[in-house]
């Protein structure tokens, strides 16, 4: 099993979702996508976002950038940042238990949007409009975000990462070792192509 | 000008030693070592000692391990571990103003006791033993260790450490460009070929 646990609002999260596939299906694998809440992974261990934080804010501002160029792909931080990813997790969960695909393919869009766009989808609404740009019926998903036991699976999977000691995004699980960081993607692709060492 | 920034009480800086002079020579460029008090910066970003803190020092403890047997290098902890690196800062400065090149000698036989035989550097009289096998005077060090001047320069080089942003170790910078982690060496290194990017 191949995990990817990211938060919607990180951008090293972003950076690697870009990539995640392409690594998985050079080794005949399908990464499962885990979006999760970080800031309740903070809470456990006593961190903060980023750009809150003296001189590691300053440096990681200057790395996303740099990894952007690095990458020749499109890249903004979204205003406010970071955003509260909640109703992105419930949609994305709620949308899974239907189709992975789809639920993925919201992802994918809601990633573009906020660090390509500079758009925080932290409302319902937000998060609606683009899920119906999707051809997800607009009433059908503000429905769900309301709903217990949608609300219930995205708290669910955080308690899950957490549980695997999911602490930073984006987290790699590949059978079970975890790599951390957009820039342990080519360790963790070793570890897939020698089955660890 | 390539700066490689740590601690002596760091394993990833330690990994990091044992790769930083072959990639700067690959370029045509010399590292300059400067080791600084990781703890200070610890004070200065509300960061702590791995180890102490949930889950993500669980993490780094196996991290520590994968990537020693990724390099096929000797690898333990000292015990205790964190601690002071006080000591090592002081001798490393005191031999460096005289002599670079016996000053990165005394550190590249610290990382190993330290990090091969699990031997924690922190009093005056281990270092003093360390630098006097490297054939230093047993009681010179032992003075240059409680010299004013020696210990002055310890904490003017943390002061530059973080007035220059380095809140990590080890960290890179290339031409003032900066590189957190060991995992980001292979960046820093294409950074370097390319002159930025």
């Amino acid at each position: 099993m191949l995990e990817f646990w990211f938060d919607f609002s990180s951008p090293y999260a972003y950076f690697a979702s870009l990539e995640v596939d392409a690594l998985a299906a050079r080794h005949g694998r399908q990464a499962v996508w885990r979006p999760f809440l970080l800031g309740v992974a903070f809470k456990a261990t006593g961190m903060g976002p980023l750009p809150q934080m003296p001189m590691r804010g300053d440096y990681a501002v200057r790395d996303w950038e740099r990894i952007a160029r690095l990458r020749g792909v499109s890249y903004a931080l979204p205003e406010p940042f970071p955003f509260n990813s909640l109703q992105l997790c419930r949609a994305f969960y709620w949308l899974d238990a239907q189709d992975p695909g789809a639920a993925k393919a919201l992802a994918q869009a809601a990633l573009a949007a906020v660090f390509q766009q500079s758009i925080p989808l932290l409302t319902p609404e937000s998060v609606a409009a683009l899920a119906s740009a999707q051809g997800h019926d607009h009433g059908a998903v503000l429905a769900a975000l309301a709903a217990p036991e949608v609300k219930e699976r995205c708290r669910q999977a955080t308690d899950e990462a957490l549980a695997k000691g999911v602490f930073g995004a984006p987290m790699l699980l590949v059978d079970g070792e975890p790599f951390w960081g957009w820039d342990r993607l080519p360790m963790a692709e070793q570890w897939l192509a020698q089955g660890g060492w």
